[in-house]
């Protein structure tokens, strides 16, 4: 049964992974983690339809400890199996002591539902997808600007990176990719929609179809790289 | 005359930075920074040496407070100008909302008298040079671990990269540059360097001439880059 954990799921991208994947995956579990299930309307109506397929976690990014007892209501579900990790909410671990944590996604290993496998061999145990942009790449910086939001991007794709590396080491390596999801219309894009013309506005339906298009598609070669939305890699 | 900033300046290559600076430019002002000056027992004996040339400021790159009062008083000596910044202590704006900094930075242009000019024809007013690490790279990367450390350089080359673009406009033009001094005999790496072939590890004398050679060669054309002592250019 594949499991799925998406993390930043109470609107926008996130929300769109949810009912992406309830849809479109039979028997699938989704772990959806937002900083206040209570107030998350839409995920709440969600979970209305999917009452044994969907579960809402409280996990804040910015606490380290709320993200030690997500990782343990995690390992409750479905054996504490993961096949695809969305990181959606910006970046996983900003108390800098993320370190400590990586030895819990470690263990948390997946049946590799997700992402390309040779010839019906298994190549790989679970895929996790960070949701950066493309503002963080430093080489194709031409603007400038938008400091800290360019630097947190940066400071994220070194951790696919990193990740890359050290998950993909022994049996169950996992697939670590940076994704930018095009411009889409969220809360987070809309202040800033003015200038960019409607044929180049995703909506998260199409953003997260074309991203779950590369998700699927993923190998273990394709690790720690750097991916827009039409699959083309990006230099960092 | 030359005026000369060095930011984390009370022990390692920041020291250094001074001590080379004082020796080789007739009638520079250095102004030296660190969080603690009354205990910087080094930077205070060479300011004994030096009490015309050197000024000691306090600044802590994590309190923004403090770095607003120690532009104020950067204002107070040599016109206000500086031709040469050196960021040693890590990042310069930690706190994320480092954007507000940016005039202050512009508006303390310096006279140009570090890095290349073309046959006497002025082409920039200053130069910043930002101490990174190789371990910034992203596509360099191929070890994994020191998560915080890495992801920090590799913000730290974003803000460079952007610096470049904002401070290349205009008249008063400032070359932006990362630099990696190598690995060098300090506080900071001496827990790590069990492993280092002797020949690997650099005094501090021998990186900062290595670094200050870099720096006596740049023009606008190298700005937003990362390069390591030897001049070498690094892909982000
Ligand atoms: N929209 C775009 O054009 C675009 C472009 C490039 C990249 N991206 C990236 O895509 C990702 C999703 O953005 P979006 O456009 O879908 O934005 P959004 O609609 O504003 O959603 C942001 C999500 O992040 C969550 N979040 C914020 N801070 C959090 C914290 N401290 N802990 C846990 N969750 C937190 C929010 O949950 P709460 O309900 O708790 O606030 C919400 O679910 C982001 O990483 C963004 O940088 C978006
Ligand atoms: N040594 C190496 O092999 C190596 C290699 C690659 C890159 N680097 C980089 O080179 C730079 C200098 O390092 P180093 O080797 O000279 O280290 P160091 O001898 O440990 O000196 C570090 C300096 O940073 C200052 N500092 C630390 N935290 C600060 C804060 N919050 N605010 C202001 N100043 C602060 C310290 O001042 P206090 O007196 O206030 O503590 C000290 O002057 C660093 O950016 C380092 O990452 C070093």
């Amino acid at each position: 049964m594949p499991a799925c954990l998406v993390q930043g799921a109470s609107r926008g991208i996130g929300l769109e992974f949810c009912m992406y994947l309830l849809r479109g995956v039979p028997n699938i579990t989704v772990i959806a983690t937002c900083r206040n299930p209570g107030g998350a309307t839409d995920l709440r109506a969600l979970q209305a339809k999917n009452p044994s397929n969907l579960h809402i976690i409280p996990l804040d990014v910015i606490d380290e400890s709320s993200i030690k007892q997500a990782a343990n209501e995690v390992k409750q579900h479905n054996g504490g199996g993961v096949d695809l990790l969305i990181n959606c909410a910006g970046i996983l671990h900003p108390s800098g002591r993320g370190e400590t944590s990586l030895r819990d996604v470690s263990s948390q290993k997946g049946t590799g539902a997700f992402g390309q496998h040779a010839q019906n061999k298994q190549t790989h145990a679970a895929v996790m997808a960070n949701i950066s942009a493309k503002v963080g790449s430093i080489t194709d910086n031409g603007l400038g600007g938008w400091y800290s939001y360019r630097m947190s991007k940066c400071a994220l794709n070194m951790a696919t990176k990193n990740l890359s590396i050290e998950l993909g080491r022994g049996r169950n390596k996992v697939i670590c990719v940076s994704l930018h999801p095009g411009t889409v219309d969220t809360e987070l894009s809309r202040p800033y929609h003015k200038n960019v013309p409607s044929e180049k506005l995703f909506s998260t339906e199409r953003s997260v179809q074309y991203l779950m298009d590369i998700i699927n598609g993923l190998t273990m070669q394709h690790t720690g790289k750097f991916y827009t939305w039409d699959g083309k890699e990006m230099l960092f």
